[in-house]
């Protein structure tokens, strides 16, 4: 996990080709019983008609299910490109080894009994993974239901989901750690109809994970969209790079990631790490690399269809064409709901429709009431103004049953295939309630159906923000320093701020006075009222011991102080080691946030900006990025938060200067960067972000050194 | 829409009965064109077996589809108990009043060109209302697509909705303000097997809203469930009224409201005669009174259904029952996101569970891998001890195909049939993919089967919060004073503050001074440092013209402050009338709340509690009720707000006093229902809530009239 960073280099994915699409397939522990696991892969394989070889292994038996089959791996013709292992756990290891000397390229193991039973299982799975990285194997598993590529009629999975119906062709490719959710996937795309030939289930990850298989994706020529489910992130870089080739390739990722509820440390000492779970630092590099992030298996397989067609509405506009009023109210709402706009019609456009139907409505929504379905001219003379005049790059109509019921509903189609083929670079969407072959023959032309009008709005803002993340500029990150020196144990706050300093962090003015004599002195020099507090690397939250004294008013105040603080630290902690006290300028007015930073277990040092003070927590208004990043990257974060909105200025107040925070924050993505896995966190809070033009100071920090004796 | 409240009554929907249960029906402009508006109606009941009297009225034939035709209202042989207006706009009025003189008691106007049209509709439509009022007939639109009641046979609707199928019996009832939508949700009902047999589509709502039908509705034996959809409020006490007999009838309520958002508005406005409410107030009117409030018709058709089950149990918990770990994960995620309670199973029964099944998980959710689907025997095992010892009120089975499949189909099924009739008061749902006719044998025996496992936690959600409300009392609401004493026109923060303190709200200590002199000697009196202000019931936004001075340190700065507030007010409004100066303590430390009032078109006086300061407008963290409320009531608001967090205290900060706080809330809206009409809005902000015990005081207050030329 602490390996060197490669998030930037290209990876190759070439290795995998052998399990996805190869030429011959082994069975190890085949079964003549097609209902068992080692013999239903080939019951699938030879209904299906996969072309490429199966070679049977079983000592017992010389022919399975009409194939010829083989008593050891070492008896094999010829070296298979893949080979399924469904023996039971204490034989894998072998038979993975013996699968290395003929010179398998890829091996999928549906035993389970490895990592999910516990430590041995755990450390039995790290033996294969050894394995198969000494011969060069990718391994699919353990403890995977396997995988099946119906475009390929290759069926290695012991599920029992095709007694019934074979996958649809199509360009949506799946890949699932869980097996049980993943068969559970294809059978609802299968029945909503959604042409899904590929899926992979990736089981205990011992070497192949989602994120890998993400990346051979976006270099499958024939998959068009990934739809992913996960569960943890076995491996954040590999991740990084799936989804990197994923959006170079321009091939969206249609993601669910489970475990969102799951906690950060709710007791972590850094208020950082307590706001960033886990979860919301993926969420943020999902959000980063362009991910469309799911929360339910419907939104998944609805987003995977219409991704399918390939429109992807960068800067995306929605016009809406609807029979009901009340749709176009629902669709309205949806749309702020779901941040898409609805620019109106042009006014003219807007007069000469009214003419055409006094009682429509047609600033956009463009309701035509239910005299459309009795006046179908009417289609085609408002279809193409809004596609024309109003320019929508995404389009819903609404015709509710009218969609699927004759008349009408052959002549919506019709104008629907005519616009498609003038608009071919145009989301049509059109809702309303269809057969099923009527929804098919929608597909055939690129358009999707949806029965919930406000499924179909949703459906428009996640083909935009693709549209936006291809469109997009990849950002160039700053350089990062090398070798930047920190301390191998606790770092007091001085210490802290003085390197922070040195990496174009901006404190208030201040000194760490060891007596009475020297704060007083400091005091008189920086300009009273000052502001004073204990400084000892044993204790990180001073406020929490009174450790803190605001608005000192003279010479006298802060002679006391000392003593104060001195005293205050020695109860609450007798054997603190006591570096003195910091006399420090009082700064005030200003905006009140917080920097900080999370080594994230999967994603490396992820910067934090938000609200600061006492709001921090309850407000949870943050946001989180990767480091090390621009000062530009770090505005667009400042604007995404409602602290943004403050710093912009409100109702009479002045707002702050923005330009300051953003190389604020960007100097500590680039000083977390150079500094890597040697910091486990840093806070600085509050921040205060002054007037336009004023700056920015910290006035406290805290950095959180890895304990080098852990992991 | 000012009239005397009277939403504490209990209202009389017998009127209603005529409309949607009619023993005889006219249908005025009858047609022999069964595609007709006039000839649809009379073609569906004549095909459904309608047992009531058709009496066609159209002078130019003697039989219309196979009936009697009579030339003239007039000619009727019997008052029919409903009438079917299918005229053209302009002979509305006339076949009204002619119903009217025969005794008419409920009229159904598929007519258009009423209030949709324009101000010279809406003159017309409001004529139509006092014709129906002149003679006691309820009116069903104009501009509505009318309305069935499959339970009669009665289908007085020009839909073509049943060309193919007639509506499911069961017990759930729809209404809806818009035809086209209504009509939309019915034939989604029955592809989805829901039954719902009685539809009423309301339209221009001259007189019957959708408030009040869901009142008779509530009435109605056969309605367990109310699905409702509505664009506008157009009388607030009878839409409260409704929700209350439906609340006090133990039947939910599922409600959709579109023109949520300012687009959505935008967009209602330009289609109906509805005047968009603030939905926010709307919002937290139907959280009061317990209404489920949906986004989408998915949501609503899935809760209808589930409702219609009559299980709402309160203080809900949720056990998951899965055959996939990573569904279990997906309805954790889900029930955090829904807020639903999912405790652990007692730790003996874990460990008992864990030695029939050493690979399974039993926390909770209770994960029964694959082999549950071998070893069925665990299946009742599981069940039995997920009910028994973990007691959970709701189960969701989640089994994914497993659950349509045989052999296992037909075994989970009866587990469930067994252990539904063993525990009745509890919700037991099944996720996975099942035939329709499936489905429906589930929803025989009370149980609902969610292809998503997400949607299944949102609605055991939903179901939790029904009986919530259902188990709750009803709040007495505290008295409120008679003949609060208010000037005519505009009120200066002084006045506001003389009225609202002696109605128990507590201001900082404080003087109007009219000259520098006074103001000096009040500061002195006060204690330095203090606040000024100027006062002036033409300045309502002091801030903007820089006219407060906070913490103005002695009196020579009091005397200075004077004159410039003077000077700066004059700067900004050189026709203000000038009160004087306030002169007020400086209250330090506490947390800055907002405290307000409202006075809603469709639900009069709305209190508001919230974050205050800068924050209020930025975090949007703020919660309304309709006044007035108790001081436990307030408590309650103010505890789901974040604000309420701070004030609980939180990471070593005091928190504050909430008792006080809530007092003072509780105060302004037993203030505000007493001034009922007459205020406009009331801002309190800041409102200062200090340590616990230590009180809470208002520093400003602004009460805006209403301007009483204007109605």
């Amino acid at each position: 996990m602490n390996e060197k960073k490669d998030t930037n280099m290209q990876r190759d994915f070439t290795s995998i080709t052998k399990l996805v699409e190869p030429r011959s397939v082994a069975v190890i522990g085949a079964s003549s019983d097609s209902g068992r696991i080692g013999g239903r892969p080939i019951k699938w394989m030879l209904k299906a008609g996969y072309t490429g070889k199966i070679f049977p292994v079983n000592p017992n038996r010389e022919e399975i299910q009409g194939l010829k089959a083989y008593p050891s791996i070492a008896d094999l013709p010829e070296a298979p490109d893949a080979a399924i292992i469904a023996v039971s756990a204490s034989h894998v290891s072998a038979a993975l080894e013996e699968l290395g000397n003929k010179g398998v390229g890829a091996a999928i193991i549906f035993s389970s009994g490895f990592a999910e039973v516990g430590d041995e299982g755990a450390a039995a799975q790290a033996d294969l993974l050894d394995i198969a990285r000494r011969h060069g194997i990718r391994l699919l598993g353990p403890n995977s239901l396997g995988m099946f590529n119906a475009r390929r009629n290759y069926y290695p999975t012991f599920t029992s989901a095709f007694d019934t119906a074979w996958p649809r062709s199509g360009g949506v490719s799946i890949v699932s750690q869980s097996g049980a959710f993943g068969s559970n996937l294809a059978t609802l795309a299968l029945e909503k109809g959604l042409g899904a030939p590929l899926c992979i289930m990736t089981g205990n990850e011992a070497d192949l994970t989602v994120g890998e298989l993400i990346g051979w994706l976006a270099t499958d020529p024939e998959t068009r969209v990934i739809a992913a489910y996960m569960e943890g992130i076995n491996d954040g870089d590999t991740l990084i790079a799936g989804l990197e080739a994923a959006r170079q390739a321009k091939k969206p990722v249609i993601l669910m990631k489970v475990g969102r509820s799951s906690l950060g440390s709710a007791a972590a000492a850094s208020h950082t790490a307590s706001i960033a779970g886990d979860d919301v630092v993926a969420d943020a590099v999902f959000r980063e690399l362009g991910v469309i992030r799911v929360k339910t298996a419907t939104e998944l397989l609805e987003f995977a269809d219409i991704a399918s067609h390939g429109i992807y509405p960068a800067n995306n506009t929605l016009g809406v064409l609807t029979v009901s009023g009340g749709a176009g109210v629902l669709m309205s709402d949806a749309a702020e709901d779901f941040d898409v706009s609805m620019p109106a019609m042009p006014e003219t456009a807007q007069a000469e429709m009214k003419e055409i139907l006094p009682f429509g409505a047609f600033r956009n929504p463009i309701d035509c009431t239910a005299h459309l379905i009795n006046d179908t001219s009417l289609l085609d003379k408002f279809m193409s103004r809004m596609l024309a005049d109003g320019g929508y790059s995404s389009i819903i109509s609404f015709f509710a049953k009218g969609a699927g019921i004759p008349p009408f509903a052959p002549i919506l189609f019709e104008e629907m295939e005519r616009q498609r083929l003038k608009y071919p670079d145009r989301l049509f969407i059109v809702s309303g309630i269809a057969s099923e072959e009527l929804r098919r023959r929608y597909a055939e032309i690129g358009i999707s159906v949806f029965e919930d009008a406000s499924s179909a709005v949703r459906a428009v803002a996640a083909m935009g923000q693709i549209g936006d993340t291809f469109a997009a500029l990849p950002e160039s990150p700053p350089n990062v320093p090398d070798g930047i020196d920190l301390p191998d144990d606790a770092m007091s706050e001085a210490a802290a701020k003085s390197v922070l300093t040195r990496h174009g962090i901006r404190f208030a003015r201040e000194k760490l006075c060891a007596d009475a004599d020297a704060a007083v002195a400091e005091a008189e020099a920086i300009g009273f009222p000052v502001v004073m507090k204990i400084v000892s690397p044993d204790i990180p939250h001073k406020t929490e011991i009174g450790g803190v004294l605001l608005a000192v008013p003279d010479a006298a105040a802060a002679r006391a102080g000392f003593d104060t603080l001195l005293q205050r630290a020695a109860a609450a902690q007798p054997s603190a080691h006591i570096e003195g006290v910091l006399v420090a300028e009082t700064v005030s007015g200003g905006i009140e946030t917080i920097m900080g930073v999370k080594n994230d277990p999967a994603f490396g040092p992820v910067a934090m900006f938000g609200l600061g003070g006492i709001y921090t927590e309850i407000m949870q208004d943050v946001v989180f990025r990767r480091c090390p990043f621009s000062p530009a990257v770090a505005e667009k974060m400042i604007e995404s938060t409602r602290a943004g909105v403050l710093l912009r200025g409100v109702r009479g107040q002045p707002g702050g200067d923005m330009e300051a925070a953003a190389e604020m924050l960007s100097a500590l993505s680039v000083f977390a960067a150079g500094a890597g896995d040697r910091i486990d966190s840093i806070d600085m809070n509050p921040v205060i972000v002054k007037e336009k033009g004023k700056g920015a100071v910290a006035l406290d920090a805290l950095i959180a050194l890895k304990d080098a004796s852990k992991p």
